[in-house]
């Protein structure tokens, strides 16, 4: 950012203006997101996160009109997260539960992260009727991505036929529960457990008969 | 209950009394944890919940001394109804997989239901450490027994090998989650959502080699 020494064009210095608001602005998203996660949206409040960010309260007003509108735009960074990660693997090459087993693993490192956390736990109910309207659609159309994922997996023969909702609902609730009562100070990694997780959910909590099940597959989900 | 008329025996009243408070006490615990999970802990007032019973909030005060006991004594219905019905199974014959199965079955039933809900929607966040200290106890029992019975399970070769509180875990969040997006008015009943998030859960995302498994247990998971 050699920029913002150079005054020899205010363009630059503009565009420097820019990214420090931004940079700004996603401190300021970031520390709310940590904030609510610890104590709740209710409990949260712009007082303490101006404090927290060691700036005034005016400030974040700069950025921001509202506690709410501060939730509104965590909630779309987190859901944007969950989106980027199904993208990936709409447009990658291998089998739909190879590809699914990717956004598990994606998904487990979002929702322990601070937006997903927020995304997951706050949720949408605090949000104005209009903004939970249009937090709803993008969520729904992440949903959707997901299930047309399983719906390949279940297509190619990798994923036992199901209802996609359903499996979209029970991988996202096992791994959403996960993050509920891990403490990075624990005995297991957030890896070891979402490892873990993800393989009972491949191969069920009833045993199998590895012999009967072929190694490529076998393979794939023990990944 | 004709004893609210029978005045020879003062005795009788007595006991009509008390069984009278115990009832009304239930009404104003299950009426709470409806209005809790409508509207959140916060953003639930004394004075709605003694609107939506027809009574004065001192009234209120009369069986409970705050919002926050209130929620307490709901949270322990829930994780009362979890310890019967994992207790049940404990005492009751079969595999442990069949006994967990009917676990999830009832757990299913007791998270729809309103103290269940709470319990997991709502949960412990809003209690003094003193409260929450004790329902984490409770908590913790029952998880306990859960992850012995999943224990029973793995040695009598029902359940997968796998670490018994990420089994439990898996299957808590999983039928969880479901709640968050069940409305009684969709197009599948709860039943028919649980049955096939259980058969999920017990077969495993990845197809089996069904000619391989054994009719006996394949019986059992398909409950």
């Amino acid at each position: 950012m050699e920029a913002v020494v150079d005054r020899r064009s205010p363009w630059k210095a503009l565009r420097y203006r820019k990214f420090e608001a931004a940079t700004k602005r996603d401190a300021v998203l970031r520390e709310a997101a940590r904030t609510f996660n610890e104590k709740g949206f209710h409990s949260s409040s712009l007082d303490e996160l101006a404090e927290r960010l060691h700036v005034t309260k005016p400030t974040l007003y700069y950025y921001f009109r509202s506690k709410e509108e501060i939730l509104y735009e965590c909630l779309l960074r987190g859901l944007g997260e969950l989106e980027e990660a199904v993208d990936a693997a709409l447009i990658a090459s291998g089998s739909g539960l190879e590809r699914f087993v990717e956004v598990m693993h994606g998904y487990a490192g979002i929702v322990l992260g601070d937006f997903g956390y927020t995304t997951v736990h706050i949720g949408q109910d605090p949000l104005s009727p209009q903004r939970r309207a249009q937090a709803r659609r993008v969520e729904r159309r992440v949903a959707h991505k997901l299930q047309s994922l399983i719906a390949a997996g279940i297509d190619d023969g990798s994923i036992a036929p199901c209802d996609p909702k359903i499996m979209a609902s029970t991988f996202a609730g096992a791994l959403n529960w996960i993050t509920r009562w891990y403490r990075p100070d624990g005995a297991m990694s957030a890896d070891d457990i979402t490892g873990q997780c993800v393989n009972l959910l491949l191969a069920g909590f009833a045993p199998r008969n590895e012999a009967s099940f072929p190694a490529g597959r076998r393979k794939s989900r023990v990944k």
